[in-house]
């Protein structure tokens, strides 16, 4: 991996936008199609995320041109799109290195470039922020600085776009927002907003049609005097009330401009200039193709938008072979049992907030068209929408990223938590979640879930348990029930097994053990195993449990625990602060316990991006880590002895 | 307190709706009069809020005449304005223990009613509800059932109403949203949409519009064949694009009703019984004036939200009189310390989403208006935007609702603190909030705030401290900043003491003692304070020492503690699972101690409502039982070394 490509002739001299601007428009064609090249050769033979970027080529061409970046301020919604303005702010060099662990990363970042005006990951964050820039700005009287959100119609749906709009709508603030319309988030996109924007983009374009009737009723004048008056009427009807606010955007007291095509560069350099000058806040809406230039890509986009490393000549995505069968993702186990389930059981209703693809519930919704729902980039809507069907007796799986379940925190607290509804959370991407970096990285739920009364915090060691929590959590009257599993490969080829229930807040044991105990929650349990093997060769003995819940906790494990090992270590995928390993401490302190316990799991600090091993180990709780330290505890003990 | 009050005539005789449906149309205006003064007369002399329900008297009497409910589902959204519907469905002899310990909540509850069909208490819940409702009836088939949400134009500005307007539009459901246009939050509604709303309530009607270009166009097409041409291609063009999706709900593929007169009682229940037949998503725009028919809470809506006690003859607001100058609320001395940091730095800015009366930044607003900012309700936004102040130097001060925090926990962590940007976020009505009940109380936040990297979680005891929190917070580079403080008053007269910085992470011992430490966070150690004074004049000596920061921790202090105290006590208003107490316990546990700890605060299950002190006691850490607590502790090791 990580290997570079050369760059075509005009772009391999652009470092930064300074180069950039040397060129004339009419070469502006040549540096896109040489910049799209660019990514098409690396991200072949690197991975990443693909299609979006080449849908933005010409709009990151022509910004760079046009603003005076970093002093103006542009900010990228999501920031998976951003690859082309990476490589034209100073990291073309190290672009090869996108996503690797140490490498650049794959969304824009503050600390990694101060062209990159705010770091993304998450969606939905761009006009807010860019409005907070003209705004102060503005106050500073740094009137000649331009602030500009890109942000696609996926990332549109998401309210706390809305808010924004709202809010820059009163402001006076300079502020640019450039709608990227290309019909998709990661999957298609979906809701009442796509369908006007297509409205608006297919039909009659709309200032068009302001010109038609101005044209129309020039015409009507010259027929006559009762026919000048009734144009008149028309023309002030329309004015007032209709016209000046007639568009969704005008509507929230935005300029609006569009649509055009987001794939001509020197119409894209011709309006943004103009734009410059317009004052107030004023939304440019560009209709652009995700996958642009990547026959395949645009053909398929939710395939390609990354795709991992493919040839580029024949589009054939590359697969590791295995000879033998390999245990599924997880996503998958959660897709498949949750057609299994629904089939014995019509209460269960399926939704993800824009992750069909990448939680695997598309396989319900093909499966169960009126059952599953994707009800876009919205996450807070996901869970009081869950919460809405629950009231009725449905038993709604409502399957949330980590790390996005961040967005909908109040929902589940206040519309599900409170009155005890049954609502099943289901939370990939959980723990370390890799080449994405700490955007993405699902660290807190254990944590932020714990706290919250009537809830069950539950999260299986491997695909076999995931079934049997789905199951048992699909039982009446179980209340809110969340499982936590993380992004990636599980650890059983033979998972398809007939699924039980498991007692709430009933743990298990691994393996026996003398002297130390470790206890684990979820998938990082695999880990400790590798680590006991390893231990058990070298003489070492630690007994092993897997608590599967965090809340409630299986007291009576504690207890036999407690009452046996003087040293206990806890392991998990997640923040050590307030964590599993927290309430182990609490459930001790509460008992009178005093044994040592040492917790390990994610750090205070932010993890970078990387592979999941590779994270693990520097967060220090891998199987070696976990090894280490329980050698480091049992000979410390033995050294102490002596001592004394 | 809790002072019952007759009924008029008609209402005497109305338990629940089905005695309201006996009733003629003719005598529902009467039915209004009598609800409304009923309202006004219990209000005045139990408290309450107020003029939000006045405004919807008409709408409550018109949707239980025209809905069959508990088997139609109406969800009032924020629910403060639910009086009447909690008058008219059941609770009328329980409405004056409204808001009161053990008395019915103050808001819809699902445990109190069957007709109330969703809890709520923070806003803007009501259409992803009634939305899951409505796909749920489809699911099920029962195509006769009605589900209504009725949602404030305030409610209307925050994101989850728009990503659930976005997702219903393209839902086939039975889904009727009842826009309750006041132009009011508690504040005065702010945005663009509030201004789209009274543009076309003030300008000519919508669907007049309508008419009157049919009628023009009518006109038009009878002067002869040109200008009968000129008017098709009119029509068509206004037909095609614009007429369709030219109002904002339109455009989200709402059926758009009005607007109309929301206290015309008979013409509502004729337009609702209208409704029930027209399929799909669906929304009436109603016209309402908050505090209707009490004029002087027609004339300041803000003031008269929820008043308090007052003669209702004459307006006067009954205010306890005091002898002594009192303590101020903590919100006011935020609202006054702002002002005095802002006027020596001016890098500091004050955002709000929705409360400036409520945590008194309307003093900044209007002091400095180019600088306080009121972003409607609009958590996430709030968040955001202040993230993108600071990246331009500036230092936002964003004072947002412990509760409500909730709703930005993902921009906390993504946008401010993975970024280290310097946002102080100062969480008013932090721990028990007293009258409001459980969706209000401040439970959680140090366990979500103390599990995030970057963040400092502070907490201060009093005013003087609030100050210092607040001096200490706006130097540079502090990064993320927390300050938590309680709904209410504190505890000093004499507060506006000059201000100093507190070294971040430091701790203060309140007195020495033996034996046992009580270590507290924020104002709750003045209950700490009061069991002390209690137990020394029985003869204990416990210590007492105030964290101030839970994260980071003193931890000089805590070895001081653990190395002189084998028991401690921790006490803070909030929640025992991950909160501040466990913060120490995991301190006690990587630093090898092993006193016995006991954790006061929130315990794990829902606090209902009550004043405050009524709901520590419940909660077991009022002065009392901590002192108790404190006696047990001590008694039980005397009993223990006895027994032994």
């Amino acid at each position: 991996m990580a290997m570079q490509v050369p760059a075509g002739n005009l772009l391999q001299d652009i470092y930064y936008p300074s180069d950039l601007k040397k060129l004339t428009e009419d070469q502006l064609e040549q540096v896109c199609q040489e910049l799209r090249q660019y990514i098409i050769d690396i991200v072949s033979v690197n991975g990443g995320h693909f299609a979006a970027s080449l849908g933005v080529v010409e709009l990151t061409v022509a910004l760079q041109y046009i603003l005076n970046t970093p002093y103006d301020q542009l900010v990228w919604d999501v920031g998976h799109q951003a690859y082309g303005h990476k490589i034209l702010t100073g990291r073309r060099d190290q672009f090869h290195t996108n996503r690797l662990y140490k490498g650049i990363s794959g969304f824009p970042k503050r600390s990694e470039s101060i062209y990159d005006a705010f770091g993304v990951g998450h969606s939905s964050t761009s006009i807010s922020v860019a409005l907070g820039m003209a705004v102060a700005s503005q106050y500073k009287g740094e009137t000649d600085r331009q602030h500009v959100a890109v942000i696609g119609d996926g990332a549109m749906t998401a309210g706390i776009a809305f808010e924004a709009l709202n809010h820059a709508g009163i402001e006076n603030s300079n502020l640019l927002v450039i709608l990227n319309d290309n019909n998709m988030a990661i999957d298609p996109n979906v809701g009442a907003l796509k369908e006007y924007l297509t409205d608006i983009t297919t039909s009659k374009p709309y200032n068009r049609f302001r010109d038609d009737i101005a044209h129309v009723l020039n015409k009507l004048s010259a027929i006559g005097p009762d026919a000048f008056k009734i144009a008149k009427k028309i023309e002030k009807s329309i004015k007032g009330t209709l016209l000046k606010r007639s568009n969704f955007f005008e509507a929230l007291q935005f300029r609006y401009f569009g649509p055009i095509d987001g794939h001509d560069v020197k119409h894209l350099v011709k309006v943004l200039n103009d734009l410059r000058d317009i004052p107030g806040p004023k939304l440019l809406h560009c209709v652009t193709t995700k996958g642009k230039g990547y026959a395949l890509a645009e053909k398929d986009q939710t395939k390609w938008h990354a795709p991992g490393l493919f040839d580029k000549i024949t589009g054939e995505i590359k697969k590791t072979k295995h000879e033998k069968p390999q245990p599924p993702k997880y996503q998958d186990v959660f897709g498949h049992t949750i057609i299994e389930l629904a089939e014995q059981n019509p209460k269960i209703m399926g939704i993800t907030p824009a992750m069909p693809s990448g939680c695997s519930l598309n396989l319900m919704m093909k499966a169960m068209p009126n059952r599953a729902f994707d009800v876009g980039i919205a996450e807070q809507h996901a869970v009081t929408f869950s919460a809405g069907l629950a009231t009725q007796g449905l038993i709604p799986f409502c399957n949330i990223y980590s790390s996005f379940m961040q967005r909908a925190y109040d929902q589940v607290i206040h519309d599900v938590a409170i009155q005890k509804l049954n609502v099943v959370f289901c939370l990939d991407r959980a723990g370390i979640a890799g080449a994405d970096g700490p955007t993405h990285h699902g660290a807190y739920d254990l944590a932020y879930m714990r706290c919250i009364p009537n809830m069950i915090v539950s999260a299986p060691m491997n695909e076999e348990e995931l079934r049997n929590l789905m199951y048992t959590a699909q039982q009446d009257d179980m209340g809110p029930f969340s499982i936590r599993y993380p992004r990636g490969n599980g650890v059983m080829v033979d998972w398809q097994r007939p699924m039980k229930a498991i007692p709430v807040g009933k743990g298990r044991k691994i393996c026996d053990g003398e002297e130390l105990a470790i206890l684990s929650i979820g998938a990082i349990g695999n880990e400790v195993v590798k680590a006991t093997t390893a231990l058990n060769a070298e003489g070492y003995n630690p007994a092993h449990y897997d608590l599967r819940f965090v809340k409630p906790l299986d007291e009576a494990l504690l207890h036999d625990v407690f009452s046996k090992f003087n040293k206990v270590i806890t392991v998990e995928d997640g923040c050590i602060e307030g964590g599993m390993g927290s309430a182990v401490l609490e459930f001790m302190a509460d008992n009178n316990y005093h044994s040592q316990v040492i917790r390990m799991g994610i750090p205070d600090r932010y993890i970078e991006h990387g592979e999941q091993p590779e994270l693990w180990a520097e967060a220090g709780y891998d199987a070696n880590s976990i090894a280490e330290k329980v050698k480091s505890v049992v000979e410390k003990r033995n050294t102490h002895t002596i001592a004394s």
